[in-house]
């Protein structure tokens, strides 16, 4: 069981000369490490005098750490696990904000103790455990934004509403933190850079607020949203960062410090999984639709394909063959394991059994989010060229 | 951090002195192997003559094969990953199916050449590829069934219409293997046995036509189902194997040789989850309701909670205080890594930080389905008492 080539006639990277020549035998993801550090000087190009820190969750794998450190990278850690990575690849403490807005006390006096001083709250008793356990330290405030237009929009999971922000101020100062500012997600997977202008005026108002309740706000974190191509058009990295400042600055005119987190937008496009068809069916010799099965689903990386949220571009050996179209599922034996079904995806006619496919700009969210062992199946293989 | 007897007040079996004694500082999964082995009894006390073939992805943990080896189960593996563990156990390969409709080449070569010989397909590439790498096998079809009225039904993902039947059995012949008769799946977490009458009335149909036909199916493989206990009354494990075993006398006759692969019937009421809540919080002054966040969620061992589909029965230290009704998450920075929501649950209106709670029948599809590294945590721990 070789993989010979797919999808790449014409190599026309680094990456896809890679995918070319490598053989495996179970799904792999290949990352390219240099595609990350070009991205981030995409972003930054764009994003000025704002800080870099990026959303080690979209994918923790420890070489895009080691090169984002290199280059001058801060970090966004969602958890003590993420903290000793970055810390472990020569991070700086004060580069990294520890962003989770659900923390243990454990946790949080680890991250202190090991020099961090940027927390993320967005209650009353989260400030409560920053003030026992990181006596001191500087928080943000997260918000709840609405008029969200991401492909993967965020639940209200995260941040309170405005008017809770004054009296989570006030506390956080009763307390003998520091309250710096506010944070925000305008969701993940944000498409265009016009669709910022809606979230970022609520915020804005939230700020004004805050100004004139006579606090003087000086840090501005304006979260992920950075999108991938997954298809659909989007800005390159760096007018689509720079169109955002311009956004922000409209509103918000000089802030002392700016964050920006990208995850997705900083990873998805330095890797592709290759995989391979299991099983190519039909239920009945009247279906509409073949099923295409291949060796990985939603619980061994494609956790993102929830809902049909995320749709990857997926390549094959016979590209050159006609397409039609079909759904898509995992080979595990979970009937939630369907990758695309509501809107099923065009593949070649002449798909079966042991073809070989790529899903491309698989970078984000993927990797660390297989089970460890769903079914049997192993967690997928990460190979960094 | 240690957890003190959450929600033991008075310990009534083995595991519930367990949890009251384990200082864990991270979710843990606490299993009792005599559990599995008295409901393995007790299932097939009702089952009779059927065989159990535990479905291994349901809790594939070392002692739980083990035990269920020493006791004469048979099992149902998804992978080669599964047959290996079986194997290792001291399983008979001629004890275990390899019951996955989507499986690898090598892996069915695998299977063959380590003694299986009884393989479920669905599809016509997936007969060519059995009889190629495992020449002669034993086959089952597996057929999708209507009218299921389980908590998480299953899709279209797997199975032929009885329209297909007659043909794949003509060609597993012509590819000499031995099609031995059907499968079959009501769905997981089917509550009362005469759910199943409408779904066996469909199967009898296709294999009263097969007979028809002058084949003699000698195999019918009734799947899972068989329920745990979630809040939600069900009946006692005997009673219901034993009714099910009515309904297919009634429909089928005597039939040579029945399977059963009971997996969260065999191990979710052996497992409970101590976990820990991190936050309590509003997102505003006048929120309906509270938001509690523990310590594992969706992508560390809740995998099931998708689409609020299974309601675990959670335990706190705070059982005796007043309740109210409240938005329960997980811990990561992923907007998706909600549990219930649609319909909150009940939890005491006194639980804040660092409580100790209880997840209770948790033994099943939690400890492989958490994801190796999402966010920084790790996956979820097992304790075997």
């Amino acid at each position: 069981m070789t993989y010979a080539a797919p999808g790449a006639f014409a190599p026309v990277s680094r990456l896809d000369s890679a995918l070319a020549t490598f053989n495996v035998d179970k799904p792999t993801l290949v990352l390219d490490t240099e595609l990350v550090a070009q991205q981030y000087h995409a972003l930054k190009l764009g994003l000025g005098f704002a800080h870099i820190h990026y959303a080690v969750k979209a994918n923790p794998t420890r070489e895009i750490i080691e090169r984002l450190v290199e280059i001058g990278s801060h970090f966004d850690a969602a958890s003590r696990g993420e903290i000793e990575l970055c810390l472990s690849q020569g991070a700086e403490p004060q580069h990294i904000s520890f962003g989770n807005t659900i923390k243990k006390p454990g946790d949080i006096r680890f991250a202190h103790n090991a020099g961090i001083t940027l927390f993320a709250a967005d209650a009353e008793e989260e400030l409560e455990k920053i003030a026992e356990n990181a006596p001191g330290a500087e928080v943000y405030i997260r918000v709840i934004v609405e008029n969200s237009q991401a492909d993967w929009p965020l639940s209200r999971k995260f941040g309170c509403r405005a008017s809770m922000v004054p009296d989570l101020f006030a506390r956080a100062v009763e307390l003998g933190l520091s309250p710096l500012g506010l944070s925000f997600h305008v969701g993940s997977q944000t498409r265009r850079a016009e669709y910022w202008a809606p979230v970022l005026d609520s915020v804005a108002e939230i700020w004004n607020d805050l100004k004139a309740r006579g606090y003087a706000p000086s840090l501005l974190n304006i979260g992920g949203g950075f999108p991938a191509f997954y298809g659909d058009p989007i800005d390159t990295p760096t007018s689509y960062a720079s169109k955002v400042m311009a956004l922000v600055t409209e509103r918000f005119g000089a802030v002392a410090r700016v964050m920006a987190e990208p995850g997705r937008g900083m990873v998805a496009e330095a890797g592709a999984i290759l995989a391979e068809v299991v099983l190519v069916s039909k239920k009945s010799d009247d279906d509409a639709h073949r099923w295409v099965y291949l060796d990985i689903g939603r619980f061994s990386g494609l956790a993102e394909t929830e809902g049909e949220a995320i749709r990857y571009q997926i390549t094959t050996e016979r590209d050159f063959d006609e397409f039609g179209p079909c759904i898509l599922a995992g080979p595990s034996c979970d009937s939630a394991d369907v990758l695309y079904e509501k809107r099923p995806i065009l593949l070649p006619l002449s798909l079966k059994s042991g073809d070989k496919v790529v899903i491309r700009n698989a970078g984000a969210y993927t990797s660390a989010y297989s089970s460890i062992g769903f079914n049997g199946f192993p967690p997928l293989d990460v190979i960094v060229i």
